[in-house]
């Protein structure tokens, strides 16, 4: 834990309902920052389950939701693509790439807290998001961090305190938090059914951070 | 001009309808670019205006509607503010800040680039609205840049070829293009009057760029 928002009291922070974002909530909350959560739907089939159990989770919860419709993204476009199944190092998970996703909601969320009087901005990206998710990676943080600066009076600071650690290392964040049951509610899973699916990529490796952290599993999967 | 676009050759352009884009439009269409123009309205009461002359003068224009009411901005938030007279270096042009805006608004541009397979996103921002707008400085557009060609497959550039020029300059640079009767229908004004008011911030710095250019204005003006 690097105290990265020392200098930083007032952050928006962009809570999906998924895990890392989660899991970065209450570690801010934990520093003693003060939070205001922020939750986007865009159009993507599993937004309407992660936003459910955010609210779950996070009450306090701003609700945004934003058309990325006339944007060309098999991932949004087709309701009925199938969500690949596997590891994001791998080429098909290029199909569930929204572009330039994390460029759009930092920026709602820069215009947010510039608007509240707040000074910076939160996003909970982390290692194992690089390799697929060019918007993921610090170089891309580290530049909207400078564009925020820039483009603000209020001098809005990007953070991604969680960037250089591995999905695993959250869960373990998160079990030193106490909040093991939160982390078996957030939502992961690219398809929108009841219950996670267990097979597609976001699963995968969901249920390894949880293995590799040796923390229980508290989510309930189909497979 | 100093030839930004020769390694661009498809680019999204943010044309607003106003003098500024629109003649960045032509120009970049001068230079050989393959140009995909794209009008954003965000609730703005100016934007109906600048879109119906957009619309005219640029008739391939791909519309996008956003809603940026959830920001605490004045211009957007009560459409029975007065909109303020004067230059805009003077204090109270501040209220015609909508927070971020340019952020919004390229994130939008990029993510559609990536999407469609072009390189590059332009803005039309000038050295008279670094005063007052600071998401229209060099120092946040190069930011941009830097996201937009980290947070990428294509690495996208954005280009804001008209950034160290005055509004004058830009005038000059229509009227060089041959434009000066399309520069007459372009839309500047707060206001969401027939014809421009002609005494707004926006009108004010129109007027002063015509006469500065020793250009004809063709504006239609209230006063």
């Amino acid at each position: 834990m690097d105290g990265v928002v020392s200098f930083t009291k007032k952050i928006v922070a962009i809570c999906s309902g998924g895990l890392d974002s989660t899991v970065m909530y209450f570690y801010l909350k934990h520093l003693g920052a003060e939070v205001v959560p922020i939750n986007f739907s865009y159009g993507a089939r599993h937004n309407f389950r992660e936003r459910e159990r955010a609210k779950l989770m996070i009450p306090e919860l701003i609700l945004l939701d934003i058309d990325l419709l006339f944007l060309n993204s098999s991932l949004l476009k087709n309701s009925t693509i199938d969500v690949p199944h596997g590891h994001y190092e791998e080429e098909n998970m290029k199909s569930t790439v929204v572009p330039f996703r994390n460029g759009i909601l930092l920026s709602y969320a820069i215009a947010y807290a510039e608007s509240i009087g707040f000074d910076a901005v939160a996003l909970g990206s982390h290692a194992g998001d690089h390799a697929i998710y060019p918007d993921c990676r610090p170089s891309f943080t580290s530049a909207m961090n400078e564009a925020a600066k820039e483009g603000t009076y209020n001098k809005i600071n990007v953070i991604s305190p969680f960037n250089y650690m591995s999905k695993g290392d959250i869960v373990k964040v998160g079990h030193q938090l106490g909040i093991d049951e939160i982390m078996g509610t957030t939502w992961t899973c690219y398809e929108g059914h009841e219950v996670h699916c267990g097979l597609c990529g976001a699963c995968t490796e969901r249920k390894e951070a949880f293995q590799i952290a040796g923390v229980e599993d508290r989510t309930k999967y189909e497979n």
